[in-house]
C-alpha cells in the first residue's frame, strides 16, 4: 500500500497530556487530583457531543468555553469548592499542558521523509496557537486546523474533512493518529487510515470497526513509513 | 402558562431503573457490581453519541446492540471475564430493568386528569414493549417512542421530534420527563417544556440552559398540573 502523504495528528491527549493537570488539582485538591482530572476530561468531551448533536449544532461554543463548563461540573459533581483563583489556575494548567516528550522527534522525522504534517483538534485556534508554541513545535507543522470554523466537534465528519481539504488529499491518503479511541474510531469511520496510540493499555471500542493499526507511542507513526 | 397538553417521558433511567442490573452483576463479580454497572451505561450513552454523530448516522446500531457492545467493552476496561452465559444473564437482566415504584400512580394520575402520555426513547420497539409489558404499563401509555424509526438517538433534533409528530402539538405544549442530565438539557434546547428528575443529587449540565423545572420523583410531574 502506498505510504500516507501526509499525518494529521489530533493534539488533546495525543500530543498534550490532558491528564498533566492532575498534579494542580492534587495540589488545590489533596486526594481528588486524579478524580478531577478524569472527570473534568470525560464531561469536556461529553459536552463537545452535546452541543454538535443537538440542533444541528446551534449550541456549538468553543472548546475553551466548554473545558470550563467542564471543570465546574466535575467540582461540583464531586463537592469541591471552586473559587475563581483555583478556577483560573487550573485554567491556565490547562492552557499550557505537557507536551508528550516524543513529539519533536517524530515531527522531525516526518519532515525529513517530506510527509506534510498537521494537528486537527477539537481545540479552539488561541489554545492550539499557545499550546503549539509551549511546546515548541511551530515549524514541524504544515497545518494546524481548529473543528471552530466548522463548529462541529469531532467524530463529526464536517470536523474530519477539515483535513481533506486542507491538504487536498483524499482520506484514504493520510494518517490521522490518536490517543482518544474515539478519536481512531470516528477517523477510520470517516476515511482516513488510521493509527490508535493506545498509551493507557485500554481495550478499542466495540463497535465493530478496528483502526488501521494501534500503537503504544507516536513513534509508531514511523511504522507506516517504512525507509 | 397553559397546562401541558401531553407528557413524554423518558425510558432508560427515568421509568426503568438501569443501575438494577447491578445487583445481579455484584453478584457474578463481587465487588465490580457498582463499577461495572455505571461503566456500562456510561458506555452505552457514548455509543449512541458516536454513532449519531459520524458521518450523518450512518454507522447507527441498535440499542440492544449498542447494550451489548458497551457491556463488552465495560469488562474488558474493568478486567472481568465475561463469557457468554455471564453476557446472556447481564442483558437479560437489562431486559427486565426494575421499573421505579411511583410510575403507575403518576400515569394513573395523568390518566385522571385527560393528559396524553407516553415514552420517548432510545431503546429499540423489542426492548421498549417488553420493559413496558414487564411493569404493567401497557394501558397507561397512548405512545411509545423509539429513535430506532430515524436512527438517530437523543440529543439529536430528528429523535425529539418524533414526540411532537405522533402527538401533533407544539414542543412548548408538551412536557418532556427525564432523570438524565443531558436529555433534559437536549429536551429544552429543543423546545419542550422540561422536568429533571434528579433522583440522584446531582448538578445540572453547566451549558448555559436549565430545565424548566427540577424535581426529585416523577410524582413533580404532576406539579405540572395544579387542580
Amino acid at each position: 500500500m502506498e505510504k500516507p502523504r501526509a499525518v494529521l495528528f489530533d493534539a488533546y491527549g495525543t500530543l498534550f497530556d490532558v491528564y498533566s493537570v492532575g498534579l494542580l488539582a492534587e495540589q488545590l485538591f489533596p486526594g481528588h487530583g486524579q478524580a478531577l482530572s478524569v472527570l473534568w476530561r470525560d464531561k469536556q468531551i461529553e459536552y463537545t457531543r452535546l452541543v454538535t448533536t443537538s440542533n444541528d449544532g446551534a449550541h456549538y461554543q468553543p472548546f475553551w468555553e466548554l473545558t470550563l463548563a467542564s471543570l465546574r461540573h466535575a467540582c461540583k459533581r464531586l463537592g469541591l469548592a471552586l473559587n475563581a483563583e483555583r478556577e483560573q489556575q487550573l485554567m491556565n494548567q490547562y492552557r499550557h499542558l505537557s507536551a508528550f516528550p516524543e513529539n519533536r522527534e517524530v515531527l522531525q522525522a516526518l519532515k525529513a521523509r517530506k510527509v506534510a504534517t498537521g494537528i486537527l483538534s477539537n481545540g479552539d485556534p488561541e489554545m492550539l496557537g499557545i499550546a503549539v508554541r509551549s511546546a515548541g513545535l511551530e515549524g514541524l507543522l504544515d497545518h494546524v486546523l481548529s473543528v471552530d470554523g466548522v463548529r462541529r466537534y469531532k467524530t463529526h465528519p464536517d470536523a474530519y474533512r477539515l483535513g481533506t481539504q486542507a491538504t487536498g488529499l483524499a482520506a484514504s491518503q493520510i494518517l490521522f493518529v490518536s490517543c482518544n479511541g474515539w478519536d481512531a474510531l470516528g477517523a477510520t469511520w470517516f476515511g482516513y487510515r488510521t493509527l490508535w496510540v493506545n498509551r493507557y493499555q485500554l481495550p478499542f471500542e466495540e463497535l465493530g470497526t478496528q483502526p488501521t493499526r494501534t500503537g503504544s507511542t507516536l513513534r509508531d507513526v514511523l511504522s507506516f513509513f517504512p525507509s
